[in-house]
């Protein structure tokens, strides 16, 4: 017979200012360093240390830790699940580049590139396995709590990515698809990256909920807004090619948006725009961002970010935390959807 | 406050008979197609219901009823971790057919070659996560010890085809390097179904173990067999093309043990003629199988069969299950060994 006892413990008082963001990546960033060692077979496990020095915001596993120490509970604690968190990211990011064709990552040679694509596959293969592995520095329910959430959007990442691949093929993509396929790509990865600090913590599962469901929303806002941003940035500032997506003919939300609303005239434009790759795409990328303007297709995707922003702050006010720490996510909510505009 | 009890039931009384191996199989295969369903998206189910159904001796998940049973407990409670054990197994195969560039599997177009490559890759990665998933079904440590067996086994499979791709491009290979390869390559998972049973049955660490180690060697033997088999074996029965591995210039154990016991012109030979390829294949396997021969290789290769058969027979013996029990394993294993020579 075994007991297992769970003991959900506060150790903070109510004058307690919980870390920066700037602090939890630095901790984070630590710990990073100190667990990957390149270990035998070398060709399986030095790509994973490659891939994982790159750096990055290490958004995701701040998130882990941010809502541990959110919910009372010692952010080192979550260590080893925000480990998991970023390992898998880093996962879906290697075999993505193979699907993608992509040379770069971060400004490197992606894995693939600079070794080759079965080593992509292969050590892509290890880390995921690895990140459950790091699960497993936890006791009774966390561990089968943390282990179920991240199976279930594991799975939710690889059919987003399906149907980001199954959508280039097709011409009738509905918008509510298209929703889905961003937040099963996107959101529900930065939503269990907060529910799993909430599990580390021992949340009550309303909050645990709560908390995912601010994540799903915010996360779905954040990558609407990197399509609005993809148009409409700043090139000095957005960190890609500004018109990336038109280039590749990518009908992201604006796209849709504009198809629906336009006039026969516009949209048909819009669709001959789309079947053709000119090699100097400027004046393409000048005459969309038009079109995205004229059709009302930009200010309504601005309108759909408002939304699901405002969304994912209404969730939060259900949170039974004070406020003080309510605004720590708040203000990382801010951050993340005022950038690069 | 939880409680998790864990009971040992043994349902059997003394004279109960395990089921057959045909048995667990059709079971199996029954259960398998109840549970294969192809889900949205559908690009991303239909290879994974497509090569689980192509169908294979269904060894592994075998081995996990039939030793769940063996600890006296009923072996349909074992069906979800046999599941995983073999949706594992193939999710290994449709990656290594990438790897390797296989346009045939089991006969027919494997997963890359009917789809393509990012495919193969992406449907794979879900297979992984699905095996993961299937644990869920079992409760408190059952699930823990289900799932951290499987990783460890999982990650081992990983550095085994790493090591395998390695020894390719070597020609420093030792013959303990090349039994550790095998062993992880094809062993561990041997090993890890039969104890996975114990898992489920609840058996005692020691028995687990005992099993585990019965996997372990039986394992290793028949992958040495394996490779006698493709040199020596019956092109009537042996179900590869008999020559494969010396058509390919893998160094195999045979290789190896070869140009450890050769005279230095034998020596000279062998590597002579594992750096070419013939367009007609057929002196080249005939003069090899001879030199395999004449430096007493093949009769080596038979004794390490040999020994590591009777090492997992000698560790059958301190298992606390009644004779007849064990002989069920022993039949098993016999079964295995006698194949096509």
């Amino acid at each position: 017979m075994i007991f297992i006892i769970v003991l959900n413990c506060r150790i903070f008082d109510e004058n307690y200012r919980m870390h920066t963001i700037a602090q939890y990546r630095e901790y984070f960033t630590a710990y990073l360093s100190e667990k990957t060692n390149t270990k035998k077979p070398t060709n399986l496990y030095e790509p994973i240390t490659y891939i994982l020095s790159l750096g990055g915001k290490r958004l995701r596993p701040v998130l882990v830790l941010m809502a541990t120490e959110l919910f009372g509970t010692d952010f080192k604690k979550a260590l080893d699940a925000a480990l998991a968190i970023e390992v898998f990211h880093n996962f879906s990011l290697v075999h993505d580049d193979i699907m993608d064709d992509a040379p770069l990552r971060r400004g490197k040679e992606t894995v693939h590139e600079k070794w080759d694509i079965n080593t992509g596959i292969l050590s892509g293969d290890a880390m995921l396995i690895n990140a459950y592995q790091l699960f497993e520095n936890y006791e009774g329910e966390t561990f089968r709590n943390l282990a179920k959430l991240f199976s279930k959007t594991a799975i939710e990442v690889c059919e987003g990515q399906q149907y980001d691949v199954d959508f280039e093929t097709r011409d009738d993509v509905t918008q509510a698809e298209y929703l889905k396929m961003i937040e099963f790509k996107t959101a529900v990865l930065v939503a269990a990256a907060l529910k799993m600090g909430g599990i580390v913590a021992n949340a009550n599962l309303e909050d645990q909920n709560s908390v995912y469901e601010f994540g799903r929303n915010l996360g779905i806002a954040f990558q609407l807004q990197d399509d609005y941003l993809d148009a409409f940035g700043d090139p000095k500032t957005f960190g890609k090619q500004v018109g990336g997506d038109i280039i590749e003919n990518k009908k992201t939300y604006l796209y849709l948006k504009a198809k629906e609303l336009g006039a026969a005239q516009q949209q048909k434009e819009l669709i001959d725009m789309f079947s053709i790759r000119p090699d100097d795409s400027s004046s393409k990328i000048a005459r969309i961002k038009e079109l995205f303007k004229e059709t009302g297709a930009a200010e309504e995707t601005q309108k759909a970010i408002a939304v699901y922003t405002a969304k994912a702050f209404e969730v939060l006010e259900k949170l039974d935390v004070s406020a003080d720490k309510k605004a720590v996510l708040k203000k990382f909510g801010n951050g993340l959807m005022v950038r690069r505009v």
